[in-house]
């Protein structure tokens, strides 16, 4: 007989109670579980978090850099309620207004001919059909990625991605290989210059295509501008670079336009900076401003067709989901409506851009300042001349500092970075670069 | 400078230019891209969902088996607007109620010690995550699996699968074993009984596992009862008999309960019918009854504390989503407020395992009527005596007799699922049943 269930639940809203339930019950990614000391959020709203215990913070976060219409958009909140209520969940073989409604969106925001997009739940499942797809299509294996990257946790997109999180998962069985990009302020080229970084990553790359071998390279996937790995904007001319190889070479292009792309980088995605068309682009995030979860891949006519009469060898219970689908819907068109776009690329030019810069002069901690629209990184250093990073004993006290002031600041590596909603108004923006600007003694007082 | 947009949507209403939007720009799961004919549905209720045409159909697929409360359900409708009202997202980092609350009610359901909870978007992610902990916590790789099995489509969830959708996917570098479970209707150990079957799988099990070497096995992983592979359930004792074998040999137990849980099976869960604890358990689907994507990971205290100190290393952005945990917790709530377990085990004795067994009766085609709860299978034959598998023909003609007389079926391989809501009403399932029981004409007409 089926065992009886002990429950013991009344309504905890207490915020005490939802602490201990969290430590209790809660697995958190990437953590050590004794370790894991987290804020307990009740609401939120534009830029603005507020925390059980009644503190407000202005979230420069985005939380993971999702959020790029702020917190609870009156008019995303709606459209979410509206699904739930006529139609909330689907099965994919079927059709719906708001799946349909987001595929042609996707497919009018993705440059070139990807018009087809398959929907998945987030990043890493786009990722992974993205590599799939190219692996039928081309009949290889490896895929070209380059250090300093991330693509996701799941078995192929933690493999590709190329930063630490990789390497307790790489067994070195699943066909990846990875290469150097553009990164001046630490280049492995010895460059001087942007456009010698730019020509050398590219020489790079071929080089790595030729002695890998292009018959068993199925793609070169790459975050148009890398995020959580430092936002580095590639130079002028790499990513046609890029292009210009693959196409040498037959080889599949894959950009990642999960975190840079839906108007994090003042533009719709971050590959309209670069005038180039990959042939696959994953996307998540930003498309529905995290709302409900969503990701997928655009996916060009040449792909799409090849799978035209041979059945695609993948799917996922909830793809095109209608309530993810009206989310997107709805963002997409929130984002034209009010010009959100065009507020982040001001964002990056009026108050960011100068506003970093200042900071960058004001704080020898700040080795470089990078960035574009609504998606900055401050590289912090030990010591200016060698470019050591920061301690993350010095680091943790910056982001404590920016804590204690009310600002929830986004930190990776050695770097904080600046990734507010793409409507943040320049009023919060500057109030926030404010509170960096006095956090970042903490950081200066390492430096000794 | 960024490219402009060409937009061209407007309300998109009529459900002819919902389909042609699908039929341009929808890439669809599992599929031929030029032969897919997706039908547009506009609303659903409870059991019934209606076409864009008018047309109403008894839901007796619950989509891809997840919606086990029905559609609609006012009481889980309104939590998601609520909760996309207050705080609708979050980052995985922070502690929200929602999320607390849907990981108590989770670790409650789930048996023995597993009281930690990690959240994942699907079914595919629980898999990954699940193996990835067994993997860290042996330090082992290897993980066997059963033909005739469906853990998702990401790169290791689609080769420890055990059906052909593995087959284009499996590279045969992902260190996954499969071996025959018990299946005594085309038994592979010329059983002749359920007990000479449980048998004797459990002794191909451990020869397996002592030819493998357990010391490089880190899990066994399985449906507590296969779903689309054929819903068979496991003869008693059998995964008792996984259990001890996993003990004397130091591996892992995964039990998925991604399709048989949450009520399906007539229980909380598939494993509460068989008296057995995994170290860690797998769930998706009717945990939201798929209102909104929610998966996850139930984790036992050992696995857990080795993750104490240690980080463990994965993640992803939505973990612990708050619309999707919200979702959660009204669905448990409302199941366990209305006995929607209760009315499930019910459907099962009252009206599906009499009603099927006479349809199996009443026809040839009929080879094997199985199942428990809300969850059975009609196993398909061109010819009684040798089994084979009736046509793929046949089956469509069948499939498109129930769909004309208003009957939403599932099918899989060679088979036909009855699994409609656990909830759905005694009348509703009968009107289903007489239903199949005439479109099933066309299947035995193919017998000749
Ligand atoms: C560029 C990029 N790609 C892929 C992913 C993976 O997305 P998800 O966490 O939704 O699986 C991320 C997540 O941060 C990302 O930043
Ligand atoms: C038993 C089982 N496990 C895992 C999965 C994969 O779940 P998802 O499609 O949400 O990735 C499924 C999906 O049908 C399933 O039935």
């Amino acid at each position: 007989m089926p065992t009886p269930r002990m429950w013991n639940h009344g309504a905890m809203s207490a915020s005490d109670d939802v602490l201990a339930t969290d430590l209790a019950h809660v697995f958190h990614s990437w953590s050590a579980q004794d370790k894991v000391n987290p804020m307990v959020i009740d609401s939120a709203e534009g830029s603005w978090l507020t925390a059980a215990d009644g503190k407000r913070y202005l979230d420069f976060s985005s939380q993971l850099v999702f959020t790029n219409i702020g917190h609870g958009h009156p008019k995303v909140v709606e459209a979410i309620a509206n699904q739930a209520a006529k139609l909330c969940t689907l099965a994919p073989a079927h059709a719906s207004q708001a799946k349909s409604g987001a595929a042609r969106r996707v497919a009018e925001i993705a440059p070139g001919d990807l018009d087809s997009v398959f929907f998945t739940n987030g990043g890493a499942e786009a990722t992974e059909h993205a590599v799939r797809m190219a692996r039928q299509f081309t009949g290889r294996n490896k895929i070209l990625s380059r250090y300093r990257s991330y693509h996701g946790a799941t078995s192929t997109a933690i493999t590709i991605t190329g930063d630490e999180r990789r390497f307790p998962n790489d067994l070195g069985t699943m066909g990846t290989v990875h290469f150097f990009g553009p990164f001046l302020y630490r280049s492995v080229f010895d460059s001087q210059t942007e456009e010698q970084e730019c020509e050398r990553a590219l020489k790079h790359l071929e080089q790595t295509i030729v002695m890998e071998g292009p018959s068993t390279i199925a793609a070169v996937m790459l975050e148009s501008i890398p995020g959580t790995a430092g936002i580095m904007v590639p130079p002028a001319g790499y990513l046609a670079g890029v292009r210009a190889l693959c196409d040498t070479y037959g080889l599949v292009l894959i950009l990642d336009e999960v975190m840079a792309g839906f108007g994090r980088a003042g533009s719709w995605l971050a590959l309209d900076h670069f005038d180039v068309v990959p042939d696959l682009m994953t996307f998540a995030k930003g498309v529905t401003s995290g709302y409900v979860p969503l990701g997928g891949v655009a996916i060009s006519k040449k792909i799409r067709d090849f799978f035209g009469e041979r059945p695609y060898p993948g799917g996922l219970t909830y793809s095109g989901h209608p309530l993810a689908c009206a989310a997107a819907v709805a963002t997409i068109d929130v984002m034209r409506e009010e010009g959100i776009v065009e507020q982040a690329a001001a964002l990056g030019t009026d108050v960011f851009g100068p506003g970093l810069a200042k900071i960058a002069e004001n704080h020898p901690s700040v080795g470089e300042v990078r960035g574009i629209g609504a998606f900055w990184a401050l590289d912090l250093v030990s010591d200016p001349q060698t470019k050591a990073p920061i301690t993350p004993e010095a680091l943790a006290a910056t982001v404590g500092a920016a804590k204690q002031a009310g600002l929830m600041p986004f930190s990776s590596g050695n770097r904080i970075h600046v990734v507010p909603a793409c409507n943040i108004s320049p009023e919060d923006a500057r109030t926030g670069l404010d509170i960096l600007d006095s956090a970042l003694t903490a950081a200066d007082d390492a430096i000794g």
